[in-house]
């Protein structure tokens, strides 16, 4: 039995909501649960140095946690002086996700940036960030076009989301939370497109190893899963 | 005339959500107006180092802005690798102001972690921030209370808020917005608490130097907007 | 009683002792009784970025203490790595204070920045700071000026001058040394232009707050001392 | 084709030169080819502070590269003042890599630290740090075991090592070397134990998503190289 | 012919203004010419870390410039975030050669901490330091001895001076000022006691390499000099 | 007697390894006994700001030691966020040393960037760095040269060379390993040309001060051993 009495290929219940941000050309508020990320899509008319005249664009993300979004209250990075492992680690995984589905040259020479800032954590913060990311990347290139900057279909070429699964008590589930999470022996994240093609696996095991057979289910829930969630995308956008 | 079409001595619609975070000790999503600050308030079981063995608890503040909570993204500062001059003055200013209105040995020898994420920003964040800290702090404390650790009522001395006042087109108004705060000549924060006593006060000349009675006119609108913003919390805790 | 023995509304002896640097093309080795910060004041042929083409220069300053200034040793910044909140408040505070008297246009596209080094610390170093800058900018101009690059009395619009009150033992006084400092129910900084017009105000309850009569009563203190200031500059200068 | 004139299932020349330091307790060069990594294991007689007391020890690891490792001097972390997010990334993964095959308790309170540092680049560094990792840490605990420290075969669970596959001109290959690294369309890298089960699995779309048919001919190709390392590394230690 | 038009073997006027900090327990301005240095030796009632329980003292000193202390205004090391290599190099000297003429078990388990801060430079900052240094500390130990903490006598073992040498228009010449020292073809730093031993030589060939003839003749000019420099140090304590 | 039997004037075995990197235009790996660096000497089209458009090149280096290069594994400087002042004083060094026989005009507009990373530690590495460093430098300009970018005997005007010498239980030995250096009374570096002409010279007093004639004696050594070390190099480039 999981802890929240969800069945072993339920997710948690799943929400957007669109234009929480006044200032930011697109804007997501998404929950996975009590997993609430603010994702924000900013217009910056440059792009990286190594692009400059290249008729390419960028798409890039960074991550944070709010200190209290935790059970105990961590270390605001800021006053550390630098951003943890972890954090760049999952930023780069944002970025390189929202990257596989977007056309940088249709794009042409700016960069949007995603932040994807964690208000409360409950698990699963990366794949709802990406899962989140989507909808205001979406929002932003509609901006764009209202002013005729770009085409929407020729730069966003298709959905992505993610979502983990896991190994928990023996039995593999989706959507982890915090407790299942802490808990789990094996913890897989996967990042998928509208159209089935697989763009991020990640698959760790915290106590023994597993085996292909285990990760095979990992992946059956998980494809499962992200159809719905590119169907809520759908939705959310409509 | 204000851009907003305020009066001179008329605040923007101010309110307090409570409870808005699963796991802090207290927390509050306070707005004015479209300046919205999520606070929380942390009770950790350790002091700073110089008052170990004192008796004696501390309450102390951090503040930050989400990157695009303003209308250019700004730099993130835990990517940047420090907070920035503005960032520290206003923490600092927070904490100060909360500890005027807290017994520090009734509190105990304990901390009291304030955290003021600038969610969105429209002028105003600081007083804003100071504001709700006093609604999170308070519910902190009855959450200590309910364990039988405090009482609040000896901890907690007073109310706190906080309003900014400025000269605006020649004409003293209060609780500026972005578009005002940009073009203000004088602006001014005022921190006072419930009974009235002047906890804070930071005026600055952006322009011309102002005169006293400049300043007194400030200070008249602020005790007025503060007294209302005492009101406010009043109802929101009751 | 004052643990100096002075009156309430009696300053420190201050002293200006002008051109104490070989290199720099203003300097001021300012004393507030105990209080000795040595000011320079650097002329550089570039503006910050946001200025450039503006055809508008810019005064800025820096601030720092000698870590033995104090009683105890305070660590060194340059060592820690990074400047502190309070150093960064105060080098912020000194800059908008002199950017008040100056013409920036009439500057022309460069800068000057004001560097305030705390030889050795009894309080007051951040007022002592700003009334030894003025000196020390006013003979950066003059430099200036006898180079034919500008015409002091366009930049230079008034005097600057600062000083701190607060309220010790009960009663309100000017100019408080570190042993009042450290005591002080509130303390308040003033700064003040030669025409009487204020640029800023920061005033602190560090007990318990203050009622607005009792900050009058610093104010008072306030200007008389810093009309006292301006005439010492104009001496000085003289 | 592959540039090396490699066949798709076929590694590059591995070996592992043993007992290369004179100073630590396990050390190991491991060459794929031109990827030449330098593994020390270093014994400290310390935990991190979240295992104090509770029997238990741990393995780490760091990862460098020497600036001229590369085709293209890149910056060196310790002048740059931190390291990379795929610095990170990828020592996080080594430890995590290790601490799979330990038992932590039958270590006891002691820590491992295992630094990877990359000599000579031409892709793969990853994979090869952590199957050359295997044999310092072998020896590591070989050295303990002749102090009577612990019993070898009661830590170290089973074999670790790793491997990357990717799609590259249209095939799966195994190990890919700096050239086909950046041109694959898919590039993941496998850990897995010397029984076959997996330790950790991160498959990344570089261009277009890739297929659950094409991943599993990826996991094909890791499961025989990862077993032939795994030969190679009883060899080495016989 | 020198630039100041002094002989080879004139040093600049030196002098030492004893007491000239309020708080530390030792202090002394020294000047070489234009070269100024405010040094402080602060006692702390602790030890590093690896001489905790040896009965063993230590004795440090950290440097640093004030930014303007210049000919061009210098960045400011605590805005920069760090301390240069010059500066790192400069204080380990210090440090080194104040140790070598101190029983550190006779200081007993305490640190002392010498803060050189150049006022104005204008070459030979770094033996200046060295030479004013050793006054300070001497007046540091006074007041432990005046508090019977220590005998003077048994911790200070010697005196210890330093000074430039370098060769300049082909001629050896000492105790170079800054025009010299941007300009002479070898540069040289001695380090020795009163009684003549030598404690540190730098030597560097700024230009062309030099001779051990060429270096002999730099030695006895420093040897000289130095025998002067601690004859001023005893009448500067008398 | 010496720990490794040594006789008094007798260096360790010294060898030079070239081309041991793929990449870099000039490699060395040099051993002068068990203490192992990896030179490498990368070109690059630039140059440091302030010589933009002035015809001359640079040559810099940069030093680092592996953790566990030493008997105690060292906390690794990337992870530490900054190169110590040991480090910064070592990497200046060998590029003054390197410099002082190169000819920046005749290099032209480039810089060649020399990386000395310590494989393993036994005393002396600076020493073998420099040695070891004029070997990579030879082989980058060889490189340079084929490709008719100069003419190498117009940019490398000499050998050089360094060595170590120290008074090691009152004898005067030349290059001193770990356990001697750790024993050390004095510890001289010495960098000198081919021609014989010193570059640097570098002694320091660990414990009581030294002679004249103890530091003739330590030339005397350095002076022999280098003119050895150069005929190595003129073997290892023949």
């Amino acid at each position: 039995m999981r802890p929240s009495g969800r069945k072993t290929d339920q997710m948690r219940k799943v929400s957007f909501e669109r234009n929480v941000s006044k200032h930011a050309e697109g804007s997501c508020l998404v929950k996975f649960g009590d997993t609430h990320v603010l994702v924000t899509a900013s217009l910056e008319d440059k792009t990286p140095p190594w692009l400059r005249n290249s008729g390419k664009g960028w798409v890039t993300a960074e991550y944070g946690m709010l200190p209290r979004a935790t059970g105990d209250r961590m270390k605001r990075e800021a006053a550390a002086g630098k951003q943890g492992g972890r954090t760049q680690e999952i930023q780069r995984l944002i970025g390189r996700s929202l990257r596989a589905i977007v056309d940088l040259e249709a794009l042409g020479e700016r960069q949007i940036t995603i932040d994807c800032d964690v208000i409360q954590a409950d698990g699963g913060t990366r794949t709802a960030s990406i899962t989140g990311a989507w909808v205001a990347l979406h929002d932003c290139l509609k901006w764009m076009e209202a002013r005729s900057m770009i085409k929407t279909e020729k730069v966003l070429k298709d959905h992505v989301a993610a979502i983990s699964c896991g190994i928990f008590a023996a039995q593999s589930v989706i959507d982890l939370d915090y407790l299942e999470d802490s808990a789990a022996e094996t913890d897989a994240n996967f990042v998928m497109t509208g159209s089935g093609g697989i763009v991020e696996i990640q698959g760790t095991a915290e106590g023994k190893p597993f085996t292909e057979e285990e990760f095979a289910s990992l992946m059956l829930l998980a494809r499962n899963g992200i159809a719905e969630l590119v169907e809520m995308q759908k939705q959310a956008i409509a």
